[in-house]
């Protein structure tokens, strides 16, 4: 007897894709496989809708965040997901399961973390549903609206384009490193590592800025870990690409020092760091980057390029070499 | 030391409230406590959402209902909430947890239910998120459309309205029990039970039939039991009740009876029926509910009037006595 091989998320996604079908009226402009899903309320508007389960033991720990910051983690990766489509938060709903031993309290808390981050996104929490549970388990849905002409997905990459993400990665994980071990840190870097993990900031400004520009191919939120996300945005775009240089956080790389390993694995496998991963056409480039840095005072981080061969290839150490896909996967073994 | 007293549902949803506040803008046409929030996405069109859980072991139990009947059940209860807003359904989204010991086809099968009842309510499920999970736990959110002139809340009902439902309530409770236990009953009958258990059929036609009536003044759902569901609307439009009628489905009747126990329980009860429960100016009332047998081929059921004063009675055997709230409530004791 083998034994069956273990399926990887998108796999199963993919059948329920199958299982699902096609939309079947003309409203609904983009399903299953982006950031978030776009519809057509009106001519002239287009929302966006994005889901995300946040459950305890799996995607947080009570030991290393309380539920205050966790409320605030789940809604800001809501929130990246929007900033992905170029959309502004217009709402959110709540699914909250509550273990049976909780205090009122706890669940107030979880709700103040909440509603601090959507107050700093500009989503109002509008409903949901709140039950029993074995325990913590958070399910937000958030709706944001974008212009028809700035809607971004990830599948317009073509050979050629520039790849960058909003910002270095890495730091998240690093957070985690710190919340779980004491290390010998610089206080700064241990702050800012650990606020990257348990406050993140969507790069909603920054989404906006990106979707408006007609030279923006393609946009996705790096939440993944980047060899797991750049892979899906090659997927999507049917193309490959050269990785040429992992921005990492100087965080990330003081914690990968410490703990005596590779600060670029933090960054392509860590996941959770939410910047935005973006293709943009080559000759257009070095003007959006530097409107970048003037509008948000830190730089478009260049990553490589867009090829034709579908396979994703890293040139490292003066080698070129095919990249493993190490970022978070639920369901690979 | 003295024990704090039960929370109900209702004041942690109240309690939350007052911690997310109101909505910042104000494309929010109305937020927490409604069977839908609505939001506006351009002058002429309202948008309603609606998020929903279903956890296995609260909601559900795999020893009463197939994963794929679960997922169905979850739709319509989704798309039974849109239809308690007036508005025809366009999208839902899906965040689901799956056991560590599933099998794939568990969890498409899962999806197939829900792909099945989607395709009845005319909802496009367009995306979500899936993880792992201690048990099988889904959160369904979805999106429906409705003319601004026909949007019912649950707040408008007046003194001197008539109470009414869609069709008889119990059927829902009733097929527990037959799932649960053998009884001596008609197997049409006891069909019908399971069928409203595992299968029920969102309202939406009949939803959209009442929103349309300006004499309607006021519409929810009757999922949590009409004890609980009356107290709800009661509380919304500042007003209270007598109930004059509990009607109660045929296959209710039969298993109560073999039972030993009391239908009208069931009704009161019981929950997770999905009729309309509406307020309807009186003078309109004749002839709205002949227009609805005519259109649904079932009656418009009667239950009593709106009064001034702000309690629940039942007028029962003769007698006026205060009505309990009977129904589900996942924090009270």
């Amino acid at each position: 007897m083998t034994a069956l091989p273990a399926l990887r998320e998108d796999d199963i996604v993919a059948a329920i894709a199958a299982i699902v079908g096609s939309p079947s009226h003309g409203r609904v402009r983009l399903g299953i496989g982006d950031d978030a899903a776009l519809w057509q309320p009106s001519r002239s508007h287009r929302s966006a809708i994005t889901t995300d389960a946040l459950i305890e033991d799996v995607h947080f720990s009570r030991a290393t965040m309380s539920l205050s910051e966790a409320g605030r983690r789940a809604i800001a990766a809501s929130s990246s997901d929007l900033a992905a489509m170029g959309a502004r938060p217009v709402l959110a709903t709540v699914a909250l399961g509550v273990p049976a031993g909780a205090a009122l309290e706890e669940t107030l808390e979880l709700f103040r973390g909440m509603a601090t981050q959507a107050r700093l996104d500009g989503l109002a929490i509008v409903g949901g549903d709140l039950t029993r549970s074995p325990l913590w388990m958070l399910s937000i849905t958030a709706v944001g609206e974008v212009r028809p002409s700035n809607v971004k997905t990830r599948s317009g990459a073509r050979p050629g384009d520039i790849l960058a993400v909003t910002g270095p990665l890495g730091a998240s994980r690093a957070g985690l490193e710190v919340a779980q071990r004491s290390l010998p840190l610089d206080a700064t870097l241990a702050a800012e590592a650990l606020q990257a993990h348990r406050t993140p900031a969507p790069r909603l400004r920054e989404g906006r800025f990106l979707a408006a520009s007609q030279h923006v191919t393609a946009m996705m939120d790096c939440s993944d870990g980047l060899s797991t996300d750049l892979a899906r945005l090659c997927a999507a775009g049917d193309c490959g690409a050269l990785l040429e240089r992992v921005p990492v956080a100087a965080c990330a790389v003081a914690v990968a020092s410490a703990l005596g390993t590779d600060a670029e694995h933090f960054a392509l496998s860590g996941g959770e760091d939410y910047e935005l991963l973006v293709a943009i056409r080559p000759r257009a480039f070095e003007h959006l980057a530097s409107r970048f840095v003037a509008r948000f005072g830190r730089p478009l981080e260049y990553l490589g390029i867009v090829s034709r061969e579908r396979a994703i290839n890293w040139s490292r150490n003066g080698r070129i070499e095919p990249m493993q896909r190490s970022g978070w996967d639920h369901f690979a073994s």
